[in-house]
């Protein structure tokens, strides 16, 4: 069984401990967080961490920074865990930033510093940042058929009002008290999500419906993992057509290669992408609110169309072709031309109902 | 009393018909929404739009194309009112763009030009862009004291876990059931809320706390306003020691140029900064975080000092002077240098016991 996260930490102290008890130099290895050691594994369909690891030692005027940086960050994570308590990733930077007695030198100087040091403080312990006490920025609402307990709380996600559930930094502790939503549909836009919601598409449809506003966080991305591990919900990608679209449904899908690390608990495999292709644009008659692809549109469609989970993917390879024959993008409140409630009423149950999914 | 928003869109309907109907050229009288047409109403403490109309005719080259926009946003506008529905300012735009039968001319070829249509809307009837069925984007998140009514749900906002109730794009039809809560808290930073809200700040202090992630949304100032005028509720801003903060704060109490023909029902005269202040930097100790002002933060410090409302403020004036003695900014996050929990425990308490506002 795993250490829960105190004990991960607990036992880092004490291997250290035990390095300057025997006089050894102390050290901490650490699995190397870059391209080089990160892999599409074919077998889980996921990125992993290669083995390549790095050892960090106390002696060493080129390692010794990073290396109180860890400590002091996995100082601050067992205070946090021991108060249950939980700080923000820019907290935790001032609750690190000091000079070190007797010096002029700050244990840190920028927020980069200790946001790595937390990255490897996940990698030595094996548990995610969420777990060590820090999170990221809270976004994105979620409404549907499901009834969870939070903090002592029961809260039904169908009787928010206009609102929604306001999704926390952290996920880690919600527990699904009632799931009889089918599926979930995560979408890239609010606009979008209070549509749907006015258009009350979770109840007639039975699901959930969840959205950021641009950036998947990784609270949403753990919410969304958990309901499609725990509740063996199908997750469905809605958003524009365009390659920042593809990547957001990329990085849900497979990991990124800067979480690589955190892929297992990150990554749903078994994700669809539900809209809007390149066929939509055709079957929608949606050509005439095509917006020019930019430089840097064109240069991440190419990255992407090279990533080794597209290269095989036929499907994938025939959007990416169309997306560069069309030379154009097309938002998603596009299907609003073709009436406010096109997307709720036509569009989505039509692609849901004859399984319009790329995989 | 005034109309309803259906029946101001009919009145500018009838009064185009009239026009054509006594041989006249249709026209509209649109109130200039410029720097000089607004002005700082000592008396109210508000910005407010002065009496400059400008008349948009149809038969004249230079006018029609606003014309045709601004009734196309009449009729998408009262087509949403009639089927209860909201679209974004994205789906208006959407909504409108087409091309003319006959002819190769858009209606619209850009979205600042529905948006622009909307808020001369928004003058023509006196009714803000919500009420006439249109939204900007959803932000933010609120927690405490408070129990709503909101599209047939009752929502208790001191119930909702960790997340909190995530504010709607519009909140002109929820209902205030039960208000304990004695003063709200709006904060700039998502961070910031969810630090409060897991210390149970709201509980124990007997407050509404409310987020956005940096811009304050005009679904957050209504709300903040609502809660003001219908509730009594005091009003208190934390943000940065920035200028950006204040700026925040500035918007809120006194409206904004862009906003002054809404000022009445967005503005919140009474509302006091609660910090960070110049004063907080000296006596927590915090000079030690600084950040070195951008030359950006310096040519806006200096237009603030400048503003009508704040030139003769000795409070505000001081607050700016002790900033560019500074030459720097501090973060509110800083205050975790004292400890993860000061912000709750000790700087809010003690600040608001001893009523440490800037009005």
């Amino acid at each position: 069984m795993k250490n829960d996260p105190k004990n991960s930490l607990i036992e880092l102290g004490d291997k250290l401990v035990n390095d300057i008890e025997k006089g050894k130099n102390p050290n901490i290895e650490v699995a190397v967080r870059a391209l080089s050691n990160v892999s599409f594994d074919k077998k889980t369909k996921m990125l992993s961490l290669g083995e390549k690891k790095a050892t960090r030692e106390f002696f060493n005027v080129g390692h010794i920074k990073k290396f109180v940086q860890t400590l002091e960050a996995a100082k601050i994570s067992k205070n946090l865990i021991e108060s249950a308590k939980h700080a923000s990733l820019r907290d935790v930077f001032y609750m690190a930033k000091r000079s070190i007695p007797g010096t002029r030198i700050n244990i840190v100087d920028d927020q980069a510093e200790t946001d790595n040091a937390i990255e490897d403080l996940e990698l030595i312990t094996g548990h995610s940042r969420e777990q060590l006490g820090m999170n990221a920025n809270k976004m994105g609402s979620v409404a549907g058929k499901v009834i969870i307990e939070d903090k002592g709380d029961t809260i039904d996600w169908g009787r928010l009002g206009s609102g929604g559930w306001s999704i926390p930094s952290n996920v880690e502790e919600i527990e699904f008290k009632k799931v009889t939503a089918k599926f979930v549909i995560y979408m890239e836009k609010a606009a979008v999500w209070e549509r749907l919601h006015e258009d009350k598409f979770w109840d007639k449809e039975n699901c959930i419906i969840i959205s950021s506003q641009g950036q998947t966080t990784r609270g949403i991305r753990r919410l969304l993992q958990r309901l499609h591990s725990e509740n063996n919900l199908p997750v469905y990608i809605l958003t524009d057509f365009d390659p920042y679209g593809i990547y957001i449904y990329s990085v849900i899908k497979f990991g990124s290669i800067s979480l690589a690390h955190m892929t297992e608990s990150m990554a749903i495999p078994d994700v669809k992408f539900l809209g809007i292709s390149a066929d939509d644009v055709v079957n929608y008659d949606l050509k005439k609110h095509f917006i020019n692809l930019k430089e840097v549109d064109i240069s991440r469609l190419k990255q992407m169309s090279e990533y080794d989970w597209f290269k095989n993917s036929k499907a994938w390879q025939r959007q990416f072709k169309m997306m560069k024959e069309f030379k154009a993008k097309l938002e998603i409140q596009a299907l609003s031309s073709r009436g406010i409630s096109f997307i709720s009423e036509k569009y989505l149950p039509e692609k849901i109902r004859k399984s319009e999914f790329i995989d």
